[in-house]
């Protein structure tokens, strides 16, 4: 594991560097690790066979890595660890509603991630990433429920992909047609915002009486995900 | 295009037949149509330079094809015709929250699409599916808005991609662990739901004055998404 401290700003690389709507783009570390801190799902892409596979997942964050898992048997999660993988996590605010057509667009926080992943063997590490895929998610549930027994922890694949190569982009605000001639013409234009959020906790209808869901869980009611 | 029904169940391909927890994949059209129907936002993988690229898109789809735009210089589109590509479609419904880490998982429905897209170049079938585009992410919205040009046409790139061969998985309920031993550890478990739905629309600070927001946009307010 790489502990070192990583740069505040990104490498600009073939793959990250931003050739159009460069205000959309941004290479700062710390907006990579707030779009990161602000999710848990993202889409795995790697080649297998030669063509792509995008595959929803969960994923955790320490500041160095991103960690995803799966099973052992999985064929996206085993051939990512030959190849460059790319790991894109979008957060969805809103739909930005032009004059024109052509100006229509989305109000987004993205982040798309670059490299070779590793697969984590050691016993501890992967506990660890484990630990850290779990409290990303769900904050507070490590603890609280069963942790991984061996055979678990066997069937288990994770994988930790160095933040080192991402690309971020941000568009937010109005959409950019109201200084032109469209402005002339009586139209309606705005965003309409999207919000995700926690619903209230439904109990598992095999759950035992008088088990009740514990603060932690019970707290993320009406919060925000995203 | 062909326009020849599509036959009601996917064909088990080697990249769509499900391996692994098989009572989460499904082959039905009905279901596919119906994820993607329910959202507007893809995950677009292709291959550039041999590695993937995974970038966030909206879709519209006719049933017969899923169409995504973008700049006719975006490099993610200009590689797509010419290989096959991976389109998925992800709604996220909750965290399954069980007794033992492992068993932990998220509440989804979600779509794979795999195909080598057509780069659609006649005026008229362009604006189609341009027109189905805009109408998916916001009905009425073709009508409602400027329409575009000529040479808002040409710059933009618009790709079909056949709704042919698609994997869809679907898991509902609560976890997997309540008839084993861990179900007597005490521990709570259940589903922490999540919903996205719209806001109020928020007009351009740019808009002229007396201009409202239509009935299609502000009746989407508190409605759902995905």
């Amino acid at each position: 594991m790489n502990q070192s401290p990583l740069p505040p700003t990104l490498p600009a690389t073939d793959r990250t560097r931003h050739r159009r709507l460069r205000e959309q783009g941004s290479l700062d570390r710390a907006a990579l690790n707030a779009i990161l801190d602000a999710g848990f799902m993202c889409h795995l892409g790697v080649v297998v066979d030669g063509h792509p596979m995008v595959v929803p997942t969960v994923y955790g964050t320490d500041g160095q890595s991103l960690y995803v898992h799966g099973s052992a048997a999985s064929r996206s999660l085993v051939a990512a660890p030959k190849a460059t993988v790319c790991v894109t996590v979008t957060h969805v605010d809103g739909l930005v509603l032009a004059r024109s057509v052509f100006e229509h667009g989305v109000n987004y926080r993205s982040a798309m991630i670059y490299g070779t992943p590793r697969l984590v063997t050691d016993r501890e590490e992967k506990l660890a990433g484990l630990r850290c895929l779990t409290q990303h998610a769900t904050p507070g549930q490590w603890e609280y429920a069963r942790q991984p027994t061996r055979k678990e922890l066997a069937a288990t694949a994770l994988l930790a992909l160095p933040l080192e190569e991402a690309s971020v982009k941000i568009r937010t605000g109005g959409p950019d047609d109201g200084d032109g001639p469209d402005a002339e013409l009586g139209i309606w234009a705005g965003v309409l915002p999207m919000v995700t959020s926690f619903g209230r906790p439904e109990p598992d209808p095999a759950l035992k009486e008088g088990i009740t869901a514990p603060p932690h869980i019970t707290a993320r009611s009406g919060t925000r995900v995203g």
